[in-house]
Order: structure tokens, then C-alpha cells, then sequence
């Protein structure tokens, strides 16, 4: 049934802090990317560009911006064969009328939605990802010459995982859903 | 293959405005909640809480809510037998330390993951959805008895939808996707 696929995808889905060193096909890579690509937004503004760094130099210059010495996160990402930087766009009229008049950054949500579509899609692969949203945003722009006005709001390693499947720690269904009240 | 079913709901989910008026079995929306339940969010704060409208009444009064006389837009979602209206909830102390120093709102991109879950289940198991950003949220509150305090980024409509699958207007790979550089 399709709806066991899916969610056996969902339940397998995790933060991976752990790669393989083999590299990630790139007919796969392509895949992802039309999951992404077919992500909804708010007014179809697809508020979003994504910078595969599959090269290896700079692939590790970049693990190097998203890693923090002080607070020591995030030091697993250089194993990761592949980052993908997701980049925050303009988005159009509508969705920008629509954010100052509601006052909701309709674009972070577009972008939480692709980004998932990302990570699901690997997923699917039989890939490992984790979405990483602390890193050197300065550096990285610097790194892959992306403009000073945009964002960055997420870095998304990929790669085989090398971790075994945890058991998730979330709010129970009656900590986070209730019916026709708060 | 696991990858082909994936992406088969990937490409048939879609802004389904119109709906069939038979009611949405229980046991589907459970499975949904499940999903959206295991969304991943920065921290693991699972910044969210999800209200299920099922109420004919109720529902009633928030499709009037979400509807826009002046603008006339959302007319549709008075068809659909469930809303379900998004909260965003306090983040846990390191979700809101990253992103008060790092200038993101890490709980809004949560909260497009968890929503996407929410519809990408909803067409695992046959049904329609719809993402709605534009409405009255005090009127949505006021409703339901949401604390000030909260914010409602979105809410969504499901139910069996009423219309055929159509092609999605989106930007190509080229215009998304580069390789290595900005």
C-alpha cells in the first residue's frame, strides 16, 4: 500500500551525524532535486536555490564554516560526500504582500518545506541527510560567491548513512493535537 | 521500489481547492498526525500544536474566517470536512538562542516541515490538501480559544479532493540547482 511506504520513510528518516566515504550517485542527486523543485509555497513564489558542493576541496572548506570550535557542533559534516546549501530568494509580490501584511515570513516556510522534500527524497534513496541551521552564514557566501543580500538559512548534508536507526524522542499525539479547541 | 511511490506523491500532491463532502475517516487523520509527529525541527523543539476542526459548525465559522471578501481568495474552504489550524509554540532554549544569533527563525521552518508532512500524508492516503496563510488569525484565535500569545502560521484544508491533478507551474532545474558555486 502506498501509505505504508510513505510513512516507513517518515519513521526512517533521521538526523544522520554519520557518512560512509563512497559518493552519492548522481542520477540520485537529480531526483532529490525534482522532489524539490515540485515543493509548494506560498503563492508558488519558490523563494529558493540550491548549491550542490560535491567537490571535495570545497566541500571541506565548507564542513569547516559549518562547524563551530566553541560550542563543538556539527563536527561530523566533513565525512558528508555532499552539502547542499540552500539559499533564500526574492520572492514575488504576492508572497511578499502577503508576509508584511500577516506578518509571516511565508519564505522560511517554503524553504522548511523544500528542505524536507530533501531530506525525504534522500530517504527514499536509501540515503542519510541532516539538516544543519548553525554555521559561519558569512563564510559560506564568501565560500560559493552567493550574493551579500541573500540568506542561508540551512546547509543539508548527504550522504550513506553510517548509524543505525535511533528511536525518536517526540511529544506524545496528546501534547501536540487536540479537536475543535486549543 | 520504494523511490517510485515516493515521488508519485510528490508529484501528485497539490493546492486542491475543491472537495467532496464525504466525511474524512478517523483513522486516516491519526495516521497524518503520526507523520506530522515525527517531523523533524532545529533543537528537536517541535515548536507546534495542531487543532483539528471537524466540527461541521465550527468549521464553518473558520472557513469564514479564512475567506477574504475584499481580496476573494479562500472562498473554497467551506467544502472541506477538516481543518487543521497550525500553531506555533515556544521553542526550547537552544531552538531560540540559535535563532536569536544566528537571525533565522528556526520554528517557522518547522513548522513548513511538519505542514508538509501533514499533506504529503494526506495524499499517501488518498485524500487532498491545502496550505492557507491569508485569514483572520485574531478571528481564528478568538475561535478556538488560542492564547494571544501564539502565533497561527497556517491552516489546512483536507479532505477528498474534487478536482484532477494538474501540471505545476514551477521554475526549471537550471534556475534552482547549480553546482558548486552561487
Amino acid at each position: 500500500m502506498h501509505s505504508d511506504i510513505f510513512y516507513e520513510i517518515i519513521r526512517s528518516r533521521q538526523s544522520d551525524r554519520a557518512y560512509e566515504t563512497r559518493p552519492v550517485e548522481k542520477e540520485k542527486i537529480l531526483r532529490i532535486f525534482e522532489a524539490a523543485r515540485l515543493a509548494p509555497s506560498a503563492c508558488n513564489a519558490q523563494p529558493w536555490r540550491f548549491i550542490v558542493v560535491d567537490d571535495t576541496e570545497l566541500k571541506n572548506k565548507l564542513a569547516e564554516a559549518a562547524a563551530s570550535r566553541v560550542l563543538g557542533i556539527n563536527h561530523f559534516t566533513k565525512q558528508a560526500p555532499v552539502h547542499i546549501v540552500v539559499v533564500m530568494e526574492p520572492a514575488n509580490f504576492n508572497s511578499n504582500f502577503g508576509s508584511v501584511v500577516k506578518g509571516k515570513a511565508f519564505p522560511l516556510i517554503a524553504i522548511g518545506i523544500a528542505a524536507e522534500h530533501i531530506c525525504l527524497a534522500a530517504k527514499a534513496e536509501g540515503l542519510g541527510s541532516c539538516m544543519l541551521g548553525w554555521f559561519d552564514e558569512t563564510a559560506v557566501k564568501k565560500l560559493l560567491n552567493i550574493p551579500k543580500s541573500r540568506r542561508v538559512p540551512l546547509i543539508i548534508t548527504i550522504g550513506y548513512p553510517a548509524v543505525e536507526l535511533r528511536e525518536k524522542k517526540r511529544k506524545s499525539f496528546d501534547e501536540i493535537v487536540s479537536f475543535n479547541n486549543y
